[in-house]
């Protein structure tokens, strides 16, 4: 640990010789009247600022005052709702001298703010990495403020993808069917390399320089919302990246988890996040497993700390606030100090109750996957309540290919599909799970099945027709391939082609795509589209079928519609004997099949050709 | 279904020209005084009896008399409190002559028999299957009255193995460290083959004339408890044998389960017991998996019944009350009636507190095992309470080969034993379920390892001190061999070598067994052994410590004392650091390692050699 401490010291010491105006930064920079919660702590940074006197203009009462162990910090606290002005001036005062002041804007909300819809099994979400996207603005490709610079020729470097890359494409992405869009995260990661991924936050309330600017990312989230379509955010609460210049003079020195092994006291996670309900885990475990980094240059967030974890809670709501967001997706949820995300779920849901979070639960059951969920039996088991509205259905996402890959088996091939589903009473709701066959840390499925139009099909049929909310990542629905084993992740994160002016070819354009391009494209197009106005698939029941001869049959119903899911993973032609699914069909003698448009007999047999899915509107 | 019919036709008029006595069976045939349910239900059965009345001798009320369809059986409740005689009549009349008549006795009940004790953690469990484990009476081995004679010649014939054998080499058992027996069904199964299994049992209150006698039974228990060891029956709720006296002639047709489909009312089951959680299983699937038959010879019964089910119930107290059991298996538990099977559980638990059952819960993943035990909360997510006490940890048993037989990675190798335990807090009662690594159903580790005794002693070291149930299968700790892929169920169910005094060798005797014999018998021996005084292991708590290397590591611990258990399955010896142990060692610096009774220093290394175990009693 050596060398951090000795940055921890210099730092400190640094600022007898630097020349800091007084207040250098205050976060939030702003914040809201009408919150439910009108408690704010606002954080004031500047020099020896710990040292002076701070008050309030307007005769607005300081409720707490925290000072710290580092001099540069103070957190004060107020409550909005005893604030009647517009804004208001923080003063530092040494003496009776006035050195510093700041206006604390209070601004108003947006009407129905709080009650704003988020992300749902209505949605289908688009995953995008925004560098690798599309460039709109070529001009902040490399910016003098931020150290690594463009250059599309090293896979892991920047490659100038931006936001409003993103705002440009809009057409495409909603032509697509996709009605939400989950970035990567965009704030700024100012690491000297690697930092395209976003992952290592160097500063939480600043849009990425090179992606564009806090205006843009609102305007891309207003853009979607006029298209009825939602942005969701990817939240790191569990570290941030090693370059933040919080980090880099830590406000307390467990403001991050610091280990005596390790070089640098750093000590990377183990990554057994089992450790979080195993009642048996050991003490040394459970601390590398959630106090471990996630990586060199990512130091974990202590969120045990309150002051910590009110600043995360602020920062979420300021971007939900700020940015008329739909939503967050949460980066390694189990990493977490877990009490700490309990409340930090809680203060968000509590703000805006409808708001969604989706936690990235990497774990591979559903006994582990549910207890993340709120209200779940299985996290009453370990005594545990999340609070954490969605979680991911990992799951099914690491079964899914070996399910398309094996033959029938007792538990392979589409039985392993089905097993999944049979766990689904493990989860208080299981509509409210993210499902998915792939994303920007996994394999590509076209690359496991060589871009083979059928197995995508079926995969997208499945995820688009099962319970839950559907995610698919950018570039498979034009067949992109790219292998994780061999090109690490750089190559499941190749650029789009067409968003680039260099460009030789754009996919964005149907009208330029390629024939393999155009039938992944037109296909998803088709089934995506569809899925936006069935509420039968939104929040329909489910009726499964035990899969039979690798032919997997599924029924979504509601009072008013059923529609028939057909997979057959069989290498042959298969042929259903109906009289099986008579509880589901009930009167119903033909059916329409949304892909082809065909319309099909119900009444005795039904032909599924090899390696495909149907999918049937039953005409009552 | 035509044949099944044509039995039941046929069988009500065959009673036109039989010649019956009038009371050919009662059932229970006999009962004890002093039960905590004092309702009792009589099955008295003979030709055309519900055509006559029923009275009871002694001024008895009879609370309930039930007719059914078929008019041989009348069903009779008393109140066993309202009987003040040790007998009483069941008296058949005809107008006002009495044609039959039985006397019922209403037994004095042994002391303490309500809170007998029951096996446990403390435990290990010895299962035998009886027709192949020694021949104790020749006598018996055909009999007149039995369809089926002896052949050992038959893989799948009867051999001649029975209760004499068992209680003969009971010194045996003991010896080696078991504490509790757990028999295959040796109620009469007189099928025409393959009857040695006894899982077509064909009378619930009969020993099979080739085990021995109901009072052999008892004695084999009496011996046991006399031994401070229980007898534990394998009850099979969910089928009877096609050749049972009342499949042959049912009380209504619906005792058993019928179909429309497939040949004599027979559908196999699909086996898919998923399904009875699945909240989105289709009806079809359900009905079949519960419903449909377990085999050709096993029709389904039908415990929705209250006929049905109060005759199970009587029939498991009859056989804890008669033969002073301390405990049962039950036989594929989720294909049941899950509601009938809690009020089952329930029923023989409110009667006797301290009674353990354990389940047969074939399923793939703890959470699944987990909702078949007694308020577990993920039973309660499906809205069930099994009041079942013990299941059997089938996910340990279906990942231990792979665990042992993988190199390490992320979720293989050791990685994948040790994740097994990290579900465990989706368990209720965690000490309270059966650990095994093979049973009269599964291939033998020793197949699967090649009789590596190496491979047995780790799998032993596993089951012996983890948490749980401790369940070892005869022959295994003699190194026994048998391949159910290449030969079937009966290759698994090998003679025991000295079983029968043909046999050219006789491994029951140390003096006898071969060196391969000895290597593995003496090894399980002085495991068992050192087990049966450790409560540290029986109800201690556990420390589990990631494995690195292909080397898991945890301790057992109470406020008395500590366990190490060291499982190397690396192909070399691996030096573990023990600082990583701290929190489990303490100050301690030196242990007794106690299967080679070597002191070990752990005050820095300790080396452990390619693919073996250690157990370290830590000396403070």
């Amino acid at each position: 640990m050596k060398k951090i401490y000795v940055i921890w010291a210099l730092s400190a010491a640094s600022f007898a010789f630097s020349q800091l105006k007084t207040v250098e930064r205050v976060e939030p920079a702003f914040w809201w009247k009408g919150m439910k919660n009108p408690e704010l702590q606002i954080l004031v940074y500047g020099k020896g600022l710990a040292d002076n006197e701070i008050e309030l203009s307007d005769g607005i009462q300081i409720k707490d005052i925290r000072k710290v162990e580092n001099p540069n910090y103070v957190f004060v606290t107020v409550n909005t709702n005893e604030i009647n002005v517009p804004a208001f001036k923080i003063n530092i005062k040494k003496g009776k001298k006035k050195i510093g002041s700041y206006t604390y804007e209070l601004k108003p909300r947006q009407s129905g703010s709080a009650d704003r819809e988020s992300f749902s099994s209505k949605d289908v979400m688009y995953l995008i990495m925004p560098d690798r996207f599309a460039n709109g603005d070529e001009k902040n490709d490399s910016r003098p403020d931020l150290i690594e610079k463009a250059n599309r020729k090293l896979p892991n470097g920047r490659h100038g993808g931006d936001l409003r890359g993103i705002i440009n494409n809009l057409d495409y992405i909603q032509n697509l069917g996709a009605t939400s869009v989950w970035l990567t995260p965009v704030t700024e990661d100012n690491e000297k390399v690697y930092s395209y991924h976003g992952y290592a936050q160097t500063d939480l309330y600043k849009i990425d320089g090179r992606y564009g600017t806090n205006e843009e990312y609102r305007e891309l989230s207003r853009e979607l919302n006029k298209r009825k379509m939602k942005l969701v955010l990817d939240y790191v609460t569990n570290h941030w990246g090693v370059s933040h210049w919080m980090i880099k003079d830590l406000p307390t020195k467990d403001w991050i988890h610091w280990f005596d092994e390790g070089e640098k006291g750093f000590y990377r996670s183990n990554y057994k996040t089992t450790t979080q309900f195993d009642t048996n885990a050991s003490e040394i475990d459970k601390k590398y497993a959630l106090d471990g980094w996630f990586d060199t240059t990512m130091p974990d967030i202590n969120q045990k700390n309150p002051l910590v974890l009110k600043y995360l809670i602020q920062n979420a709501i300021w971007w939900i606030e700020y940015a008329e967001l739909g939503g967050f997706r949460v980066d390694t949820y189990p990493y977490n100090d877990k009490e700490a995300m309990a409340k930090w779920a809680k203060a968000i849901t509590d703000e805006y109750p409808k708001f969604n979070i989706v936690g990235e639960t990497w774990l591979n059951t559903a006994g582990y996957i549910s207890a993340w969920q709120k209200d779940s039996k299985t996290g009453e088991a370990a005594h545990y309540n999340s609070n954490l509205p969605s979680v991911m259905d990992f799951m099914l996402y690491g079964d899914m290919p070996k399910a398309f890959n094996e033959k029938e088996g007792w538990d392979s091939g589409l039985n392993k599909l089905y097993n999944v589903f049979t766990s689904d009473f493990l989860y208080p709701d299981i509509n409210n799970v993210m499902v998915f066959f792939e994303n920007h840390d996994t394999e590509r499925w076209n690359e496991i099945f060589k871009a083979n139009p059928q197995a995508y099909k079926m995969a997208l049929t499945v995820i688009s027709t099962v319970r839950g909310i559907p995610q698919i990542y950018y570039g498979s629905e034009i067949g992109m391939r790219g292998d994780k084993k061999t090109g690490g992740d750089a190559d499941i994160r190749r650029d789009f082609p067409g968003g680039w002016k260099s460009d030789p070819q754009n996919a964005f354009n149907t009208a330029t795509q390629t024939a393999e391009q155009k039938e992944f494209y037109e296909f998803s197009q088709k089934l995506l589209n569809w899925r936006k106005g069935k509420e039968v698939i939104h929040t329909g029941k489910t009726k499964n079928y035990i899969p039979q001869d690798n032919v997997f049959v599924y029924f979504r119903y509601n009072e008013k519609e059923s529609v028939m899911v057909i997979v057959n993973s069989n290498e042959k032609e298969q042929t259903l004997d109906l009289k099986r699914f008579a509880e589901s069909l009930g009167t119903v003698q033909k059916g329409k099949e949304i892909l082809s448009g065909k319309e099909l007999s119900l009444e005795k047999t039904l032909a599924i050709p090899a390696k495909s899915s149907m999918i049937i509107e039953l005409q009552k």
